[in-house]
């Protein structure tokens, strides 16, 4: 909210108190990584806007890469995730994709960093497996051995897609859904991810099995 | 594959066949927008490739972007599973997504397109959806109304985030899997997309069901 244009006296009750610090500068970093992609947004204009200095910023997070991962919304919401169970996971998470990506209006870190990962295969790519990675630690709470390798991938790949269709190209059906029906529908799909099927590839032999295109 | 350099005289072969023209036109498109990307391949370079006229380009295809719509695999490729009945439907679309996309190594005219779509909110969007859209109409006779809208949209999803994963970022778990263990955990996860679950939203009782964060 702070965002100063001209270098302000710190305010008072930020240099008191190193939470306050940590939390403007984890602010400003996602409205600056939101306004201006990962690459263009700088540490120096991240300090500016929280009014701290840019070794402050150092201090608290060390890099840009920390500071990206620690602001990224999706990993803060998401360890709220492993401690609410009044509702089943599925609905938890597509509840809370839903809601954080509606408020954020497609300005999100996380349509930052897929815009920036499509089109560099450098740091983006390292930033966008690190938050994977992340959000894995959570998962590794909720799920088995099992669905965590051969599950798990799959729900974050349908959030991946959900969010390029919805918050990157912003046309088609998942974008023509208000936030109710895709929070409905999200819920049934994560569900059918989670726990459908038998998860090792056997297909059913609905139609009848056989081999295929060879 | 014929990409004379300079205007030759045209082969003799492909002026009396336009079925051969429209082949080595679709064929020198997949080339163009796989190196170039959608925006900086031009209908010009494509001709060329192919040994034709721009005129003949025009005459076969109208536009680019209709060139470009019949140059991605995935249209052509589609049409196919609608017939083959041998395979349950999940396995199909996964036998074939995978057995296209590790052909092509990532040089599929759907990774082009993706990162155009990041990058770019105009034509590249426009393309996506038509896209989807052509993908929908095969759908059409294979799934219901309520399957169409509820599922179809993140079945469509899931290949979207599977194919930023592993071929636009190139890291992470999806991206370390071989083919086949991709293949056999993307049946089972489109065959719970597609049947699993009620699809309406409603969530399963299992831990309990409340509220949430309201």
């Amino acid at each position: 909210m702070a965002a100063p244009d001209t270098d302000p006296p710190a305010p008072p009750r930020r240099t008191r108190n190193p939470e306050l610090h940590r939390r403007a500068i984890l602010e400003a970093a996602s409205q600056a990584f939101a306004e201006r992609g990962y690459h263009r947004a700088t540490l120096r204009d991240i300090a500016r806007r929280a009014g701290v200095t840019h070794g402050s910023v150092l201090r608290h997070f060390g890099s840009k890469e920390s500071l990206f991962l620690a602001a990224v919304p999706g990993t803060r919401d998401i360890d709220a995730l492993a401690e609410d169970t009044r509702e089943p996971l599925a609905a938890r998470i597509a509840r809370g994709y839903v809601h954080r990506m509606e408020s954020a209006d497609g300005n999100d870190t996380f349509v930052a960093l897929l815009r920036s990962a499509a089109d560099d295969t450098g740091s983006a790519a390292a930033l966008y497996v690190a938050m994977q990675e992340r959000t894995d630690e959570v998962y590794r709470r909720l799920l088995d051995e099992h669905d965590l390798r051969h599950r798990l991938p799959f729900v974050a790949a349908l959030l991946v897609g959900v969010t390029f269709s919805r918050y990157v190209v912003r046309a088609g059906a998942l974008a023509e859904m208000s936030a109710e029906e895709l929070t409905a529908d999200l819920t049934a799909s994560l569900e059918a991810l989670l726990h459908g099927s038998s998860g090792t590839g056997d297909a059913p032999a609905g139609q009848g099995a056989g081999d295929g295109d060879g």
